[in-house]
């Protein structure tokens, strides 16, 4: 199945209007092209929901805030929710500061959302309205492990149920849960975590996958979690000895830009909970 | 003649002043340095008009808008008009919003230009006060072929002429004109819309061709929409099997930086109309 | 003892707040992770005293000023000041405008600065109050030489005096001074020079190195200006006939990446004064 997830990104060729921090958002316009989709960014208000009605979908990351973008992400979000596009919402940082905690609060309250994607601290302090963030990295007691993944799993879908919202906690294992049904995925590489902007690149790659996959959120997200990590194997393989972390996340991109139902198909790690 | 025109860019080293948007501002700021120019970012209208005014040319690229920096443009342009310094505009996605279409606008009549470069759809926003963009490419009605070129070239020189700055629409084939003179070019390739910013970065250079070219504002825009297209090509044959656009995007930043007044010569294909 | 020095960076996994400009922001933040640290962007007055406190250090970095970020450098530096954070200051083209120059000038008034890193012209600005700056690279005139360079390691040690902060000036050869010791640097190669950032990169590095080396910031400094310079040279040894700046710049990232402490303490060269 998600061989025609990934086929059809390919050929919906999805309009994505990004939101996003100006750290990573280079890599999040190159992996939507990589992908299949194409990228736009737009974070002033006097354009948001103009923008978000030419696309397919709306991404909205909130690694730098500041006022001016908080109030563009309602406004397009709620522009999206009108014409029942798919929202998907990055929670870079929420625990780190009350303006993260808060303004991905409102944004859970205002704006309906179809996936929220995080670490398992961002998560945690959403679903807690508050929490402990290292920075933009999970807490090191919150990390998902083989221990207490069914715990995990639980308060995943419990989350989901409460938000309406797909939820995609991801890290060393990685769980995308509906109130219902969790996929528990293990794909990916520890090296992935020394390139910024993966998950940021994710979350871009999603709305795409749920843009072109509309009416099956939760496979859609599974099958981009699947796609990124399997591209992260995939570029290790290609690593030689002088090799770091910069030419890693290049193949990674090039991975994805390379990426084909069948590789997916075969290369996905996963079981249902 | 294109020969002379990269190298007087390479001897000048021309310094450039560029306020534009934060998804392509690094390769920008690496494609100007690849050719032999220096970049600085400064967007802040308390600023803009000195940084202006130490530089030797102005790039205005509105992929990113919002009120503070579009007032920064304006100040920055006519600064740079009062100074005599070359001006040029990139209005990435107009037609895609009001606020790009008459930032856009307002820019083309407060500001004199000395190029304007974008997709057919944009250009075609800015001569007509309004059109269609899908997102920030170009809409496919619109696009150049063999068929509807002649059209495209008149229209081309209908509008610099109209505007008093040349005109360069990219694409599949590329025009660049200014009332009397068209420049038909066929260098680069499909895959250079896989990346983001391939545009943003040759407005970049277009704008220190410029500055090193005084006097030739036509022939400096057409070589270096040459010799970006040539380097794409360049970068297209090194690429293997594993590759995609991450890596070609640095192969063709790569390029810029090797190219010299020999191969640009040897390798710019165009025609003269 | 350098070799300590990027050991210790690696154990501590500091957590550094970058304020920094847009247009090397990325690649400050791959530096970090590649050095072992990891980073947190944010730059907004409402949360960046609460991210710099569970952070280790401070980087401000001018490179693209406004009104809304220079209240967020000072708050944030007034935070860490508080904690007795290490902050580090890179005064991206001070001398190139008044706004540049000015607000290096209110940092150094009312933050307490452990660090003050740019090149020669940059300093010099801040010494006089005044300047000329070549945009953001370093005016010929100001270049550190052979000739010159006594005069220079003693301006250097008299401003580190001055300003009771370690000072790294850094060019075709680096000096990095307290009032009383100074390290001559002669890693590095010109070719540096041709990627926008390397400074910036360099900046953002040595605050990891001051927060994992507490209490001996002139050799903190010193080792991170060897570091980056060396890696400079062992990724120009990597690139091939065809390439340039732009994977000059990922084999830069890569290479400090796999840099280990034997490497750098075989490979740094210094001399001190």
């Amino acid at each position: 199945m998600f061989k025609e997830i990934l086929e059809n990104v390919r050929k919906a060729s999805p309009l994505i209007h990004n939101i996003t921090n100006y750290v990573t958002v280079n890599d999040c316009a190159n992996i939507l092209l990589a992908c299949g989709a194409s990228p736009i960014m737009a974070d002033d208000w006097e354009e948001v929901e103009e923008i978000t009605s030419i696309c397919g979908g709306l991404n909205i990351n909130i690694g730098t805030l500041n006022q001016r973008i908080i109030c563009s992400m309602i406004l397009a979000g709620k522009k999206s929710n009108e014409l029942d596009h798919p929202v998907i919402l990055d929670p870079v940082g929420a625990g780190a500061s009350k303006l993260r905690t808060e303004t991905s609060g409102k944004l859970l309250d205002q704006v309906k959302l179809t996936v929220v994607r995080g670490n398992i601290s961002e998560i945690r302090t959403l679903a807690l309205g508050k929490g402990t963030t290292k920075g933009v990295d999970a807490d090191i007691a919150d990390r998902i492990t083989e221990e207490n993944i069914d715990n995990a799993v639980r308060f995943a879908k419990d989350f989901s149920g409460k938000i309406k919202a797909v939820v995609a906690i991801t890290g060393a294992i990685d769980i995308v849960a509906d109130s219902e049904k969790a996929y528990i995925i293990r794909n990916g590489h520890p090296m992935m975590s020394k390139i910024t902007g993966t998950g940021c690149m994710l979350t871009a790659m999603t709305a795409a996958y749920l843009v072109a996959n509309r009416g099956c959120s939760l496979e859609a997200t599974a099958a981009a979690t699947c796609a990124m990590g399997l591209c992260g194997e995939l570029a290790l393989d290609r690593l030689s000895k002088n090799d770091g972390n910069s030419t890693y996340r290049n193949y990674i991109i090039d991975e994805v830009f390379n990426l084909d139902g069948e590789k997916l198909e075969k290369g996905a790690k996963y079981e249902v909970r």
